[in-house]
């Protein structure tokens, strides 16, 4: 374990009660009934807690999608084949995924970091070549050519997982460094449903067959086969939740391990994060096992049609803003949260209050 | 009635088949598993169905908020005195408001409607004076100084509901010539979910106690006022949901005729629609129930707190895209949607197919 890794947990503290309590003051201050605002009025209070400000300001939003392959894949627990991991790493760079146009639409800036993808990145340009003006920037971090077979050996060395956490926490510093204030998570990996489902089963104590699903579209017997596939793994390396890095390295895969050093990097920096769905949540489980206090730090843009989301989301005691079916991954149901989370944090900067609007209060 | 409101439920079809299928052609050729994006490819199907464009685009949005005072408020069935109408008014001038914030994340202009506010609007400027840069722009067309009191006679009077009626179709005509494409709806009237709980239990059937609630925050005791004055209301003029003209005369209001206008008038351009809460769903029943096919011309941006809104949204046969516990009004939860709604129509214009970014379909 990275000397970061082990003295991580102690930097991350609960959330900044004082300015919570000067966010919830000023919210019940401002031209609208107490309350009436809902769950925008408990985000901006959450983004308060996490920034230590009492008017936090989001103004510059970023997207990291992490990517890489999965050994797992090989037992057919995908409707698709592994090349898609790069082929769809090349799509984000053209700017032509769900993500980019979603994450365009909210302004925030796309990332997409190759952690591990088995395969060549194709295009025009190869890897770390100029991305088209729309696309995203593309960072090549490959620790690993993809995952191995968590059903034969671990998914990672413990190596690898440290240095695939490594990635997460270096990118996520770097956004930081360069003025990004709030951060979605995204990822794209064939076959990484199948790591998280055997994450949330660790992590949640449910069964496999509860928190395993159709992923990119599988029918009945093929969801049977990964539920089986989940199992094996269990089965053969007897993950410890206590352990969460052994977990990880066992039956997570190099993108979700990068994910977890960019939650706890976010943590550590005060600055909001938003998750996406399934897998997503999954590293969020891995992290908050590593650093209790950082799942309160985290946003859940939405539920996910994948049934283990559910109970990965209970599990982190995180409400998700939109539950809308959706299932694709890349970030896309964080970028559709980010203009919700602008929203919540621009009514308790921007509004007037009663005193100011001449507005009379109750009687 | 006249002759426009006589003569346009003829006027107003059903979706457009060919440009929802072509559409759904569409989203499947797009590099993601099919349906992935769960709500939000239904959301652009039903957009091509309303605008009849297989590639519909709504890069223009505006937020209409039609104002009015209740005569039934005199009954102590709100937590605010009715002052608080025209002051909000002067708020929404002044960019102040929580509708502003989110109009302006949005990328919408805002324009508020006096339809029949009681007193002066108060501010430097006065009615249709120059608006703060970030403010709305005020228009005044006062059909009369507030509703009556529905305990004790109708609302309105058959000429003003209709008068009323023509402020929204005006209104919406107006922005929809100047180009705007989505239209967003809202309203301010201080005793204005009274009106709406009684509408609501005319069109759904429900008795008062299930369609009336706290409002902008009534205690256990005055919402139990409430209540027996929408059943006074009701019991006096027995209004009949067949005369959807007369019920919105009997126990509407002046803004929530202006809506009714605006819906219309919305469904006859083939203009997408998005509404917000309680109120403005009453509208929505009395809309759809002069022209049924109204209904699926509209957007349900979120589900309120307020009870009888699910109740409402059912009824339309609409499903929110929010349900975030707000109950503020002004179209706060229908601006907060816009960017939703932007989102599916923009992922069905701007994202790559999988022919066109070389990305392998499923196995």
């Amino acid at each position: 374990m990275s000397s970061w890794l082990a003295s991580v947990p102690a930097r991350i503290g609960p959330l900044d009660e004082r300015a919570m309590a000067a966010a919830r003051t000023r919210l019940d201050r401002l031209t609208k009934p107490p309350g009436s605002l809902g769950r925008l009025e408990s985000l901006a209070i959450q983004v308060a807690g996490i920034t230590g400000l009492d008017i936090p300001s989001l103004e510059h939003p970023a997207v990291v999608v992490f990517a890489a392959d999965h050994g797992v894949a090989a037992r057919g627990v995908s409707a698709y084949p592994s090349d898609v991991t790069g082929q769809m790493v090349a799509n984000f760079v053209g700017g032509g995924a769900a993500i980019n146009v979603l994450a365009r639409l909210a302004g925030a800036s796309v990332v997409a970091v190759d952690v591990g993808v088995a395969g060549p990145i194709p295009g025009p340009d190869g890897p770390d070549g100029p991305a088209a003006s729309t696309g995203a920037r593309l960072v090549s971090a490959r620790v690993a050519s993809g995952s191995h077979d968590m059903t034969v050996e671990p998914a990672m060395s413990h190596a690898e997982a440290s240095a695939a956490i490594e990635v997460g926490r270096s990118i996520v510093m770097e956004l930081i460094g360069d003025g990004r204030d709030l951060i979605a998570v995204g990822e794209m990996g064939i076959g990484n449903t199948t790591a998280a489902s055997a994450l949330a089963a660790v992590f949640t104590g449910r069964p496999a067959s509860e928190v395993t699903g159709r992923g990119t579209g599988l029918d009945d017997a093929a969801v049977a086969l990964k539920i089986a596939v989940v199992e094996s793994a269990l089965d053969r390396h007897r993950p410890d939740p206590a352990d969460p890095l052994g977990v990880l390295a066992a039956v997570g895969g190099l993108e979700i391990a990068a994910l977890v050093g960019a939650l706890l990097a976010c943590a550590e920096s005060n600055v909001p994060v938003v998750l996406d769905g399934f897998i997503t949540g999954a590293a969020a489980l891995v992290a908050a096992s590593i650093a209790p206090a950082t799942a309160e730090r985290m946003i859940a843009s939405h539920r996910s049609a994948e049934p283990g989301h559910r109970a990965v989301l209970e599990c982190l005691a995180l409400e998700p803003l939109l539950d809308l079916g959706m299932r694709l991954g890349e970030g896309s149901g964080a970028a559709l949260a980010l203009p919700l989370v602008r929203a919540a944090t621009t009514v308790l900067a921007e509004m007037a209050t009663f005193d100011s609007a001449g507005v009379s209060g109750p009687r």
